[in-house]
């Protein structure tokens, strides 16, 4: 059996190591455009930043290493051009030198990735503005910011590699400016949980600047001017270009394979594509979304490592298959943390489910134990029965813990009466008696039971229109005095059974507190002396986040003018 | 309705707050005998070794924040002397002055814990003999530290409670000896993955002596003299014996509640005695191990809290379940963590379970991203379903989060082709493509597909003896030459391929290298080639620690004389 594999990166890779490992007879052989192969393209913002110093740490495996640990040969700076699947076939460039040459085989595995976005803006084609996705394109850039020693760096894009980026490059001295088109960074999170990233990022001195599309670029000789939509124009040294990717499927369109959602490879769970023999992998395909079940594009090394071993699997006659990925992603920013698993709100919106959501914000250990942070976990939920879809966390020490607990929960089904059920491991340096992810499944029983009515920020810019509801706040006087939601009241939760009839019961109640957690035990006490009363998910500091964005209009008339 | 809770900390606290949240009409009344409500118990050792400094933090609940926020009674240094479950009431002591008196209830929470066992050996009674359970336990080892200023200090007992001693002793300054009379510290662990918690405890100076059981003590006017049944004597400044807890049920006992394992008092899943009206949570009740199904005694603080909580429910109308603890644990030592959960192979084997075990080795995180230390992960699994029934971890960084994954997956009744398939966050800094839980789910369906069969330290006893076999060690030749399994030949793994003619077919290969790795693509190349191959498993640094072990004899002829 002769096994061709185009792409030698996370999934090409895992395949290749794997097929090895089930089959010693078969002939393996990777083609690989660029010039390295099984690097570590999670690490390239790492390296241009000098987290990693080390260059060679980068590329541990080479096509020496290949060969002599696995007899598999890898081809580097070949291009594959063309696929002809009746013949099995593949039309190979050698790069070097241009010349090209036709591999036959067996069986072929697509592991083309993806390629950075390059928007047809005018000006784009500048030298000074580069992507970063391959060894050379961070060697590129490595290069630049040693010959050029730039001060300012435009970043385009808030998704995962503009954010490194913004990072590494600050590490380094550079200042940033980072321009985000829409309301928020990270499309992963939900508006109100990036609020608490653009105000870290900012603290950090990052210039984030959110509804800021670029118009065009303008390359002088001594700088870049980027133009924005607004007519705003901001100089600078170097742009890095993070504004997505797309499946780099030429290839496969080009053989006749069945296209899916943005030029993804379609693919079934046993990772084999339309056309017999030729099985794809990797940040090309299109995949089922575990939760939703929806067909998504998810490039992610993840599920790219996962899904070369299931192809490797399969062409070997073990019967292998994928059935999906979460989505689950992790991100560190300077000291924070930021993940997502399972759908947010606007995933939830999309594919039509009748979700509900709680914010809870617990600490990282107990607070006796020195170190504690707290993290913010927004849980969605089915009111119905209880299964949990979705979770975000932001915060600093545990959030990738937490992530993996509830992406393991949310992928194995579970309910929110599972979350409260978990036996999770407990030390004071660790976690608390009751983790973060059981408080977010007693919120949600709390809320499923009837036990507490919610009301979230969305829900303000009504609010502050009506005249026959009350707004309490039940923290402390002088917690209330340093800032509150505007007409709030306060009664200090510690005196409000004593001081209960100076509210009207003819009106609701909506409460709040810090972080939820006093305006819960208020509202159990209103609502069993007859008040109708809401709770107000996330709590002040929550709101305090999402309102002093850009977008939001906090005063009275006219609170959550923020286009999503 | 009036409801008395019988001891205010963990469960007891918990089901008090959680019972007005559910009923703001309730009397609630708590008993409690020390002088502190609702306190860190598990910070302790921590104010002992200064590591948490202020007292306060120990104690930030107060009868008072009970009263005021939660309009709870609680009488601290009040203890209830007797039920009488006919005419339900409770005799209690006033310990201030010794007066006593009946309190009626309509519901009794029984939260009485558990306490700390002191041997009846001879001269345990010296007033230098201390142990930790309560906040006055505390406070008096922390006076002795102060007023006495002792320089060495012997711990007897190898659990959570004499491990963290030990820790926070030495953190004061103070030379210490650990008694453990069997040949292991860590009861949660297997000895094997104890082997490597003794070395470490060892290189930070912990003076830990495993067969080391304590036969008297002898109070000198300067010192403790701790004798061991060994007949050697060391003379101490200070005592603390960690040698366990029982639970305190004698209330529940003479009350006629029917008792369990060890004195323990036996519940239904809603927390509820054999008695009327009578619950009971925490470390005195027997409660079901959540995998094994068997009756247990799992003296933690998280399901203490999940009790409390249950029984609240319940006795308010909510339908609550108790479904069981899965014991998972969490320790830190020094900068080590060691964590388990579900069963051990002590645990499985008393169970009747027919188990197997896989031990990984992975790095926390990406090991191009600096940072990254390496965890062992042992893990328990039935193979005819490849059902996961336990983990054990040691390690530093990460190795709470996964031991929170295995335990989810685990208690969400996870085989190992679910472990393969979870999708976790992955970044540089937190983890790899393949997560080490990831990695333990292939390593499993990789043995029970058949493609690798393993062999473990166990079995080396037996193969030392056999002339039939052939043992052979694919790390590089320094890698051996530094040290090796006795009787091993060398061939590396990148050689083994061009070198299969020096191995006879006729005998069975046992294949290790550092850490199984290398061994499995090994038996892989073998096991194709016609040999019958065997994987060490778990490596030669595995290994390593064991043989390194008090009982462990590694010589050739009695290499496995481990008592266990």
């Amino acid at each position: 059996m002769k096994v061709v594999i185009i792409g030698g990166v996370a999934g090409g890779a895992s395949a290749a190591a794997r097929l090895r490992r089930l089959n010693e007879q078969a002939e393996i052989i990777v083609l690989e455009r660029t010039g390295f192969v099984s690097y570590a393209n999670c690490g390239l913002p790492y390296y241009v930043g000098g987290v990693i110093c080390d260059k060679n740490k980068l590329t541990l495996q080479t096509p020496q290493s290949f060969y002599s640990r696995f007899n598999i040969e890898v081809r580097v700076r070949q291009e594959a051009l063309s696929i002809d699947p009746a013949a099995k076939t593949v039309l190979v460039r050698r790069l070097e030198d241009g010349s090209e040459y036709t591999e036959t085989y067996d069986k072929l595995i697509l592991s083309p990735g993806a390629k950075a976005v390059r928007p047809a803006l005018p000006g784009v084609d500048d030298p000074r503005i580069l992507t970063l996705r391959t060894v050379e394109d961070a060697y590129q850039i490595q290069n630049y910011l040693e010959e050029k020693k730039p001060r300012h760096a435009v970043v385009v894009g808030g998704g995962f590699i503009g954010l490194e980026m913004a990072e590494n490059l600050l590490h380094t001295g550079i200042s940033v400016t980072l321009l985000q088109r829409s309301a928020q960074v990270m499309p992963s999170l939900d508006f109100d949980m990036a609020c608490q990233v653009h105000a870290y990022l900012r603290s950090k001195g990052v210039d984030l600047r959110t509804f800021s599309p670029v118009r065009c670029y303008e390359g002088t000789q001594k700088s870049v001017r980027v133009l924005l939509e607004s007519g705003e124009a901001i100089e600078t040294d170097l742009v890095i270009l993070g504004v997505g990717v797309e499946p780099d499927s030429h290839l496969a369109r080009d053989a006749g394979l069945e296209l899916g959602a943005k030029g993804s490879i379609v693919v079934n769970g046993r990772m084999e594509t339309s056309v017999p023999d030729i099985y794809a992998v990797g940040d090309a395909v299109e995949i089922r979304h575990a939760v939703s079940g929806s067909k998504s594009l998810i490039s992610l090394a993840g599920p790219a490592n996962k899904q070369g071993r299931i192809a490797a699997n399969n062409i070997c006659g073990l019967n292998s298959t994928y059935d999906g990925a979460m989505g689950s992603t992790v991100i560190k920013l300077f000291d924070m943390t930021v993940a997502s698993t399972g759908l947010n709100e606007k995933m939830a919106k999309a594919a039509g489910m009748a979700y509900d959501r709680v914010v809870t914000y617990s600490a990282s250990h107990a607070t006796y134990y020195p170190g504690a942070t707290n993290l913010t976990l927004k849980t969605l939920f089915l009111p119905e029965n209880g299964a949990v879809i979705g979770a975000q966390i932001v915060g600093f020490e545990g959030v990738d813990k937490r992530i993996d607990v509830m992406a393991t929960a949310i992928q194995s089904g579970a309910t929110a009466e599972d979350l409260e059920e978990l036996d999770l491991a407990y030390a004071p340096p660790y976690s608390s008696a009751k983790d973060p992810v059981n408080m977010a499944g007693f919120v949600i029983e709390n809320v499923r039971k009837g036990l507490v009515k919610q009301f979230h920020w969305t829900d303000l810019k009504d609010l502050f229109s009506r005249r026959d509801i009350i707004l309490l706040d039940v923290r402390n006087e002088d917690e209330f005095q340093n800032g509150h939601i505007p007409h709030a009241v306060n009664i200090p939760l510690d005196a409000l059974r004593s001081r209960l009839g100076e509210l009207d019961k003819g009106r609701s109640v909506y409460v709040n507190c810090f972080s939820a957690l006093r305006s819960y035990i208020a509202c159990r006490i209103l609502s069993q002396n007859g008040f109708d009363c809401y709770n107000f998910s996330g709590g002040y500091r929550f709101y305090d986040l999402i309102a002093g964005e850009n977008g939001f209009d906090a005063s009275p008339t006219h609170p959550c003018g923020v286009k999503l």
